[in-house]
Formats: structure tokens, C-alpha cells, sequence
């Protein structure tokens, strides 16, 4: 099998999440033959979903980590195969706010969709976790008012997640989102804040941004869509 | 080789056409590889595309068809491959309103991108055609303030085209976007206006969005986007 580099896969939009379409509608089987690296979240909003090397891991509301299954659902996810040959740079110690400078200076990036995937040592990791909904789900706003968040010094893992130009807003959260998941897989979540202290950046661009839609969902298909409103809500709720 | 006809792919995107990126970024060739059925423009803004059967043709603004070759180079187009077997539904006398009204209350299609296709004769046919900009371009605001409109009563032809939901705005057109080509090949355009006389209608609707970016276009990668600027000016450009 070939991969296509170049191709990011999205299942669902970031819209849908915004009136509160939280139930799963593909599988995490299902995403994997589309990509063995990326960010998402689980059916209910259950957390915050990373996946690293083909495997999906899900940081819940509690900050717990579990692997998901095969055959667990997800209304939203991004997910891409990682080039094996990107040029590796090397951290030193480098803040959030300087990382994102930089990487978005290099090469002319800022109109691509773009994977970061950062891997080694943080001095500081603030991460976030959404806690899961229950039915009749809430919208993403009230979902999120509140939302755990945990913090780490000196560990070890991955950070995996994109960046999306402006004309992607209403798809994806227009910047950066990104996701962590330690070594010993016990902490994790929607990063809000860190510092790297040695780690190997790779930055993958993509000329094919692939939206997958839940086009057999009920829900979806009947849901009124006000994108204006939307797009005010992606910013309170994602920023 | 088998095709996806879950799926539409979009070349560029129509918010690169507002500030004027009118450069031809992908070959006919390319396109074709991914549908057989389609509508767009060409290098320079020059007409309106419209492809059927594998073949694309190129409505001037002085109203003349031209077939594209295969190395002819377009800015932004949106193909798909055309099911076999999708229900045909035959049509009387049926005006604009009524079929685009009547096409989205088929199953619950507003959350859908899908395509629409309509061949037979019509009563009447009004169309437009964008004329060929020079460089350095204008922005698309002015380069489609003076359209010249076509007419023609009694006409035989095909109409193809798109409804892209107000989720894909930015991506799109939000709503309906189609152009139309005779039998005769030797008139057609942008439509605006139409009855229908007998026709048969088919409706395919898709899953899955992919968009293809001018990922080495230097031109396209340095441009400043301002997605709510470029909303308001697709409204005034394109309705």
C-alpha cells in the first residue's frame, strides 16, 4: 500500500460540533485507514483523541488515557500518514508562542494546511480535557465552559496536530490545534501551553485537504447550520 | 479502475479567485483524472468551464465554444465522476425556482454537497460568460462587473453543476452553482435562467469533499486572505 503524503483527512467539521452533533459516526478502524497520526475526539465528546504510530489514545475529562477500540465511534477527527523522510529540526528550549512563529515562517506555510508532530522533552506541559456529554447533548459552547486542565513539568512525549490557514475556518479552528500524549501514556490532552526543552520537530504541508461528511446521519442532514454564528462560536469555544 | 462517486473534487478553492489568482494551476489533463463531469474556468478567468463526458469545453465571453486541450491550465474547477445508475427523474415544464426548490427537499439533501444534471431541451436558456482578464488581474469583483448574457429559446443541451451547503461557503458557492453547454456545442455559459420543456434530472450526492490546493503556486502561497472581505465579495460576484 502507498500513502499520499500530501493528503490530509478530515471526518466531520468542525461546524457539526458547534450545535452539539456529538455522536460517533465513523469508527476509529475505519479513521486509521486514513492516517496513523492526527488529533480528534470521541463519540459524546469524550475527551480529547490523539493518534500516534496507528494507535488511538483518548485523554479523558479526569485526565485518564485509554486506547480506543476498533470499533469506537468518532463524530470529529483530522488525520494524516507521516512522511517518513521530513527534514528533522532539532528544540532547544523554545516556548509555544515561539515555536508557532517560527514554524509558520518557514518555507511560504501560512496558506497550507499543515502537521506539526513534536517529540522529546518539555519543560512545561498545560493541557486541557473536555469532559463526556450526555444525551440531549448540549451545544459545543455550554459543553466547554468548563473543562479540566492539567499541567506537567519535565516529561517526555509527543505532540501531534495542525495547522489551518483562514480559509479553512468552519472546517477546522483557523491556527494552530494540537494535542499531547506522554511516554507513559497517563497524561495528556488539548495543549493550551508548554515548553520544549529538547525535542525533533517535523512539519508536514498538504496540498489535498479531504472532508469527509457524515452523510448517512439523521442528525447532520436535518441540522440548520447558521455559519456566521458558528464561526463566533469556533472562537469562544476552541481560543 | 473503479471510481468514487461518494466523492467530489474541488481544484482550488474560490476564495484564491477573489483577490484576483486567476493563473492556471493544474492541467485538463489532471482535472479529468478526477471526474468526468464538471464545470470551472480557465487559465486567465477565460469563460466559463463546463465538463461532460470526459471533455471540457470552454464558453467564451464573446459567447464562442471551445474545446480545452488536454494541457490547457485552469485556476479552479470542481469535478466529479458521474454514477450510472442513479434515478433519472424526467421533467415537464419546470422553471429554475421550482427545480432547485424541489431538488433540495429530495431526501434531507441541505447538508450535502451533491451535483445536479439536467439534459433535454429547454424553453428558455440565459446564461453569462466571464471574459478573459490580462495580467497584472484584477480582483474578481472587477473582472465580473461587466458579464456579457446570452439567450437562446428552444434549446437542446445539458446542465451540470453543483449545490454546495452553506458549511462549504468560502470553499464555494453556498447554494447553487451550475453552467450549461447545447447540443450543437455552440452555446452555453454561467447559467442564470432557465425553463425547462422535457428533461431528465439526476441528482448525486456526495460524501466526501476533496480539495486540491496550488500547493507550488508561489503566487497563491504569499497572499494575504481575508475570508470575511472575500464572503462579502462572492456574494456581490456571484449572485
Amino acid at each position: 500500500m502507498t500513502f499520499d503524503y500530501q493528503r490530509v483527512y478530515q471526518h466531520g467539521t468542525l461546524a457539526l460540533l458547534v450545535p452539539g452533533l456529538f455522536t460517533g459516526t465513523l469508527s476509529v478502524a475505519d479513521l486509521l485507514t486514513h492516517g496513523d497520526f492526527g488529533i480528534g475526539t470521541a463519540h459524546g465528546l469524550a475527551g480529547e483523541m490523539i493518534i500516534l504510530d496507528g494507535q488511538a489514545y483518548q485523554v479523558t475529562g479526569e485526565g485518564q488515557v485509554n486506547q480506543l477500540a476498533p470499533t469506537d465511534m468518532v463524530p470529529f477527527a483530522t488525520v494524516h500518514f507521516q512522511a517518513p523522510e521530513l527534514p528533522n529540526q532539532t528544540l532547544g528550549t523554545v516556548t509555544k508562542a515561539e515555536l508557532e512563529a517560527q514554524t509558520l515562517a518557514q518555507q511560504p506555510l501560512k496558506n497550507l494546511f499543515f502537521a506539526v508532530k513534536v517529540t522529546g522533552r518539555f519543560k512545561k506541559m498545560h493541557t486541557r480535557a473536555v469532559e463526556a456529554q450526555q444525551e440531549p447533548y448540549p451545544n459545543l459552547t455550554d459543553a466547554t465552559r468548563v473543562q479540566p486542565e492539567f499541567e506537567q513539568d519535565g516529561v517526555t512525549g509527543t505532540l501531534v496536530g495542525y495547522y489551518a490557514p483562514t480559509l479553512y475556518q468552519g472546517a477546522a479552528v483557523a491556527g494552530y490545534h494540537v494535542h499531547f500524549l506522554n511516554t507513559a501514556h497517563d497524561f495528556g490532552g488539548h495543549v493550551l501551553d508548554y515548553v520544549i526543552e529538547d525535542a525533533q520537530l517535523t512539519v508536514q504541508p498538504f496540498e489535498t485537504f479531504e472532508q469527509h461528511f457524515p452523510s448517512q446521519d439523521t442528525d447532520f442532514l436535518n441540522s440548520d447550520f447558521d455559519l456566521k454564528a458558528i464561526n463566533a462560536d469556533i472562537e469562544e469555544a476552541e481560543h
